[in-house]
């Protein structure tokens, strides 16, 4: 297994794609192949969509390679584009997979909450203009833990009745530099559950939309009733849990 | 005037550059030109280096616009690269100089102080896999404070005899996610004086300099004794004081 951080900017998500598209899974299947001489699966806990990064994203493989753990970590930042870079490598028993072991998962979204756009976090960040009322936002938030049937914030093409997730934690923090950020962790995450989440959290710190109806939404489980889809920039995935 | 943020990564450093090198100044006459009709000079109060970003620039500039200082400021940041930013515009007194008129300058230099190298972070911080002493940075950075003669952290084509410059405060601290920050604050800065005391504090937290030497070093004025010049991705200036 590994620990990888990465830029999502350039990249078409986590996972595979038919094509020749570049995606975080193929650049680290070819640096493992270059390095190791022998093709391997990598298999990721989150798959992040095009443009969403990771701090803490795991990865499992399977190899032959005889190179220890810290070695092989160093040839792959050694080989792998300068956007992504293994924090750590260690040897796992093989029954360890990085998706299906996975207890929880960990994402932030980030916010720059001021008048003028953001240059140094421009693809790190969204930009909100107008002062947000985060303490309506991390009330609305709190309403998120727990088991329940998140359909309301589920990605266009998620299975009906594979909707309920258990939320662990959920909340919103204004901090240094005009930043705001909505923290939320689960066992797992449906298809664009957290950025249609922020996206609702939004109307609510815009003063659009109280914690009631944010909660009668969540109930309602129907995605047209809930906010945007929340851009991919400010997401990234920084911890799973095993 | 105008508080300007930006990412130095692709541009030539602030200062305008014959040919047609892209630089901060230049990025910036082009959109004043465009939304005044009028060419205008533009004067940054810290000249940046190429790659060295900054998050507290301040400009000043005339132009005959009689367009609102907040209007103005959305005018700019609409034409503007992405990686350039403008904060906030306002009227200033005719006699306003951001370079002449600062008090006081702060640069921040950023270091990721962990084994495996940053993703995210590529192009905003200097990469130190071995663990940094900071204490002991810290305290060497301390002798840095008060009125003295720079000239053994100055850039090659400083005018000699010119190198007395005034700290107000330099220090060192580690942060949240294997961050290292170098925090320096003076009346004003010689060529590479910040680059060129990161790379000799860098040889204090690797143990190959006292804080002894690291005094000596300074006192002795001479440029071969101290480390070499820190890289700019690592730079940023932080604010201005007027």
């Amino acid at each position: 297994m590994a620990i990888v951080e990465y830029d999502g900017t350039s990249y078409h998500g986590f996972q595979l794609q038919t094509g020749d598209l570049p995606t975080i899974q193929s650049e680290l299947e070819r640096a493992l192949l270059r390095i190791t001489g022998a093709a391997a699966r990598v298999v990721g806990a989150g798959r992040t969509d095009t443009g969403v990064h990771a701090t803490g994203q795991v990865v499992s493989f399977r190899t032959e390679s005889k190179l220890n753990p810290s070695v092989l970590r160093r040839a792959l930042n050694a080989v792998l584009p300068s956007d992504i870079a293994v924090l750590l490598a260690a040897d796992v028993t093989p029954d360890f997979h990085a998706r299906f072991s996975a207890r929880s998962r960990e994402y932030r979204y980030s916010i720059v909450n001021r008048v003028a756009r953001p240059a140094l976090e421009r693809n790190f960040a969204l930009h909100v203009d107008s002062r947000l009322d985060v303490e309506a936002m991390s009330r609305a938030a709190s309403a998120l833990v727990g088991q329940h049937d998140f359909a309301a914030f589920a990605g266009a093409d998620v299975e009906a009745g594979a909707t309920v997730r258990n939320v662990l934690a959920a909340g919103c923090q204004r901090s240094a530099g005009d930043k705001v950020y909505v923290d939320v962790a689960a066992d797992a995450f449906l298809p664009h559950m957290v950025r249609n989440i922020v996206g609702t959290l939004l109307l609510v710190g815009h003063g659009r939309l109280d914690c009631g109806r944010f909660e009668e939404i969540m109930a309602s489980r129907d995605r047209r009733r809930a906010g945007p889809t929340a851009p991919a920039r400010g997401l990234c995935l920084v911890r799973v849990n095993y």
